[in-house]
């Protein structure tokens, strides 16, 4: 059986391809390990999906999912895909299980992973008071010290999260200001649990059996200073799971795939990647969906012509 | 007063962008005759909005209204621009009533207008049975016979819609097939009551006081047929709203507005357009949202630039 669509990933990207396939009544595998990507892990309430004044990350997952499960065209396996190859005009998607499916067109849609930030110590201690998912391991923390790393939105965004739980947060920055929204910057210089720490360079995670300090260079004085903490959230920004497309894509320096910014095509003819594993500058939930939507369509008119 | 960001328009697309503009804490003007645009408007219920799986289109705008409404630093002021100038790096937006705003930065989602037939008859029994609206005015034709003048999707939906009111439907399209997403055309296909004429030129719209008949060509037998119906519903298509941008930007052939598609910024720096009024070849509520979120951040990115 060849599918119209394979769409991989099961984030607001995937799920909206999915949504516009079943639309289309395109014969389509939508092949995940789990829904939701980045966004039902998210550490604070999603304020700017329009439509939703305020929602957690996983009801607004929810609510793509049965709006997915509508479709009666497409067909969702849960799996993680491991490679794609082209043979002709049929795509040949292996995952994991070493298990086959073939379809005339593929829609990449991975999402990203957190970059690690590779400082000493931060890979051992990994479960051990080091995390990349404020959602996921925050309420350990209560009444405790941890520091997060990055000073962007999603930085911001785990501090104000923990304020639900830690005592005290530093936030620690690398350059000399923070890079947020006007608004989380508000918040987060506004709290009197929050201190911010910029020009930081994080040298190395130490501890005994659990963390228990994190060591940063100053990089204007060019001190080496240590903070006491129990717990350290990495934010530093992610990096988009494109190696399974190694091959029929051309990549970014940040190892996104190049897409065309109108159908999100690569260079290989009936494949796409939509959402924050590709060259986009921006990376929001709506701006994910909207460009699902994009590549389902242009999947649809690919199939269409090919066809023919 | 000198604004951030203009926002001109209020559908999905202008919505959005105050929504992010918002977050920015940019100060924004939106300016708009009435909140929807088209969705507003829409004959059928939208089922492609992820996280909706079905909702009346002034349903959902009332959602994104009330998001909107939010923000503290957006200002919504109901009026109609009728012209955009820009002097040394200011934007100078007039309205219909002549009162002037100013802002950095201007995003026009002006959204579009339904394209008229110009067939002899068309202009004349606008309101007395000629429509470009079912939702508006569908009801009245309870028992009736009506014809909808277009294959395409919008075309398809207003004949389904008419299937709660009308006791015959004809759908006339000009090319030789329907031009629609499978399940409009499935369900069209399967109505008793609808019956599809393709090939088929409108040549005029006739009546006394109100319409009581449509002459077409059949484009194959070059035969002229009459139809006796009293209500038209036009669904050909709709024209960009643009001409307020004259000067400023670039427009194709289908008078869009010419916009780089990852920043949705015209030729001329710190003017964007979003949404159906600009050169992008998909037209849906949810791409319409992602970029009007794309272009206030670009928008935002913009402003912080010229301050520096």
């Amino acid at each position: 059986m060849i599918y119209d669509l394979i769409i991989i990933g099961g984030g607001p990207a995937g799920i909206t391809a999915g949504i516009y396939a079943g639309r289309q009544k395109m014969k389509t595998l939508l092949l995940t390990k789990e829904f939701g990507g980045q966004v039902a892990k998210k550490a604070t309430e999603i304020c700017n999906y329009p439509g939703f004044e305020k929602i957690s990350g996983s009801e607004l997952i929810e609510k793509f999912v049965l709006h997915l499960e509508k479709q009666e065209s497409v067909e969702i396996k849960f799996g993680e895909a491991e490679k794609i190859e082209k043979q002709n005009d049929i795509f040949i998607v292996t995952d994991t299980l070493n298990e086959k499916s073939e379809a005339k067109s593929v829609i990449i849609a991975t999402g990203a992973d957190p970059r690690p930030l590779e400082a000493k110590g931060e890979k051992e201690f990994i479960g051990k008071g080091v995390s990349y998912c404020v959602t996921c391991d925050g309420p350990v923390f209560k009444n405790k010290t941890v520091a997060v790393v990055g000073g962007g939105n999603a930085g911001l965004e785990a501090a104000i999260f923990m304020l639900n739980y830690a005592e005290k947060i530093f936030v620690l920055e690398f350059g000399p200001e923070l890079k947020a929204d006007e608004l989380n910057k508000k918040e987060v210089e506004s709290s009197q649990k929050i201190e911010i720490i910029t020009n930081a360079q994080v040298k190395e995670i130490k501890g005994q059996v659990m963390v228990d300090s994190l060591v940063y260079e100053d990089k204007v004085s060019k001190e080496f200073l240590t903070l006491k903490i129990q717990g350290v959230f990495i934010e530093i920004g992610s990096q988009p799971a494109t190696s399974l497309a190694k091959g029929l894509v051309d990549f970014t320096k940040r190892d996104e795939i190049v897409v065309e910014p109108e159908t999100f095509q690569t260079k290989t003819p009936g494949l796409f990647a939509a959402g924050d594993n590709n060259s986009g500058h921006y990376k929001q939930v709506i701006t994910a969906a909207g460009e699902g939507c994009k590549a389902a369509l242009a999947a649809y008119e690919y199939v269409q012509k090919i066809k023919r």
